[in-house]
């Protein structure tokens, strides 16, 4: 019991850290992408809708590796494969 | 009943950290974000409608991974997943 | 007894973190948005009530992740559901 | 009384961050947003007082955060509500 | 006697966090403010009472948290109210 | 069992890490990268097409670090190679 | 007599955490403060004067929070307000 | 099996740092460069090819001690080559 | 002899930290300031005695708190009044 | 055999730090440098080849003390010689 | 004897932290102050002499702190006053 | 044993310290540096022989340390000085 | 020998902190300033030696609480005062 | 034996510390200062010879500290005279 516990308290706070650096990191990110789009759109509104696609396509590599630690942080919550070693 | 304390007490740390930087990130992302956005409005009023459309857009994407962070903290406040572990 | 404040001293940092980064992005984001805005209001008057319009919108954006941290953190103050485990 | 203490002491250091960075982030964003406010009155002497009607929007926004969390911080001090479940 | 002392000397940290982050926040805050308001006087010294009055307000609002923050952590000095729980 | 749990605990930080780091790493890199893509982008519409086959070449330079931290902490997650030492 | 101790110890680290802050804290904004206003006295000899009186009042109002953690510093080593719980 | 197991532990925070810092340094490395890129790209397109092959020059260099990095991580995982002294 | 030891050598390390930041801030905020006065001194030579005057006030300000810093820490030093309550 | 496996943990931590901070510097230094290459080698096409070969020897020295380092960690991996002196 | 030697060893630290800051605030602080001293030398070279006694009294100033933490540091290595209360 | 262990250990940490310092010196160095050169030659490629000179001279000085750094944690590595002590 | 052993310890890590800060102190100092004076000298090159004597004076203000730390530094390596205490 | 090894391990991070910041402020200097050489040189080809003159003699400044600091770290190595006082 006390080892599954020990292994379960780590993931508590690895769990913490990864989605706290995954919405610091989107957060910084989309902070500086989507006000050059802004200005972008601002200046030329002609262009809006072709910078918009563009935006699109760099926000999901953007997103992708946050995402990625999502889904890995909820696997590590509700089936943690690092407990499987003590089985 | 330790087992099961060493692990709340750790995810207590874990929720603590996912809000803060959570709310941090959001609140340095739209800092420049709706810095841009407010600075093309008063340079531009005419297309003050087509930059607000895309900041939200912007705003969906950047708020996305604090909310999840947010919906997952959630989760572990009243249903910790990982104390299933220690059943 | 040990166990439940064991969690509950625990959980007392974590409250402490959320408001805490909660106040220091709020700050630092408004300082940038509202610096922005400002600067638009005083370079063109006759847009202020269109541009303070905008600024709400972006405030509430801003300020959505750190309220929710608020109020997570009141539940975890009044109602600790971290204890339920240990009931 | 062992249990009482922990979580008590614990509980100062969170108080004592909430104050901490609500007086650090108040100062930062004061500092950014009221240094705007001066330039604009200072340039266009004739919008100030529109100026100053917005800045307090802006500033009742950016207090909001930390006055919360001075609200709570009183709370945790004076009937910490943590205590509750050692009853 | 020991779980009081423990308390009181949590405390101490925390007062000492309190002043420490208080005084920082004064000190960068009225850093920029005030030399911006240096700055409009210079450079346009008719409006100098104007600005000054106008300095005060946000200097109130600068200082507000800080001076709150002192005010508990003389609270915290002389009547720790986390003590009331060990009665 | 304790040494098997020393070892998945310290595993847990680790991955918690390298996720946290990936999507802060990955965040700051597409922030800059996008921001100059979108400003091409809108200053010269008509070299997008080739701006962006450029960008994906770039992106999934900066990004191959990252998925091959993943790749390995997903390793370490379902059949940590760390413990055959302990066979 | 061991727990008179511990409080006093932590109080010192506590009261040197506020004078070391109040003097980085003040050493910055004066930095600041007082460039602006020698910035302005060479530019603009004629207004020194005036500049002068203002940056007084701003030096207030910029010392005074360090000045109050000075005091309790003072007050907390004299006569220790957190000793008397212990009483 | 103890004395393995806390060399183990140690490596898998060991491991953890290369990773974190492999993708952070690719990160920021690859979002300066490649923003220097874009902006070469779209200012002259017709030096694009001979840019694009100068810069997976140094997207090489920029790489090769975060792949070494990997790949010494990935023998730390599956041979501790550590171990041996252990023996 | 082991409770005076302990508050001893907690009261050295709140001693060095006030002479060390006293230090820094002094330094960054005398390079700040000295760096205009002497700006100011080279581009408009006759108005240096002027400047200096100015300059002299506001470095008493600047190393007020400082100054003060020191009087207690050698006051903590010579006769550590936190001794008096082990009295 | 506890204290070789002493020596061999903190060895671990040693090595990543190596790597960790290798990966980082180059990181950084490429991108600075490889940002001016492509720069100079957009605005004049015609020296493209001088510059390179240029950034070949820079590149040679900034990567000199990370491979080094490189080189040392394997050796502190394969061969540890700071168990010598246990022998 | 232990009581001694643990208020000399924390005194060591204590010394380190004064020197080693002290030592960081000047280089820093002349850095700056010599920097604007030579580039107003260079420009101006008939008023030379005029700056160098003003940037002495400024450097006169900036070391005034340092050079105090010196003296107290001498003072604590060689006749430690802290060591009296244990007498 | 025990006692060699402890110094070896520790020395591992401190050669890490190094290694890892020297190449992010190095590597922000001659990223700064080498920046500045193809900055120099591409402006001016007639003085490129003359400045690589000039650069070569001054990529010395800056790997000097570090390079001594290298010898002398080589040194730590194989014929640790430290354990002399301990004979 | 513990007591003794205990101060000279702490005293070790002490001067590894003196002369760390008093080298980056140095090092960040005189890139700032020698930057300065080569860019005058450059520039105006009848006026190097006037600026070469005015950058000594400099240095050796920079350089003197660096050199009073090594200094002292070495008085604690071979004649460390803080033993006396123990004898 | 255990006093030697004690003191021996501490001074094995000392020197670590040492030479880490020494390798570290030297790297940022020389950027600092080798940069603006080349700038100078590239500039104006024909004071090459002067400025290289001059910076040679500010980095025999820049270098002094650090290379002290290499002596004393050899001299803790070969002949810790921290040792003698254990003798």
């Amino acid at each position: 019991m006390e080892a599954i516990a020990q292994v379960q308290a780590f993931t508590a706070i690895g769990i913490g850290l990864i989605f706290a650096f995954a919405a610091l990191g989107t957060g910084i990110g989309f902070g500086l992408l989507g006000g050059k789009f802004l200005e972008g759109a601002a200046r030329q509104p002609e262009v809006t809708g072709l910078l918009q696609v563009r935006m699109f396509i760099v926000a999901g590599l953007l997103d992708a590796l946050a995402i990625i630690g999502v889904a890995f942080a909820a696997l590590l919550m509700f089936a943690n494969p690092l407990l499987a070693a003590l089985g």
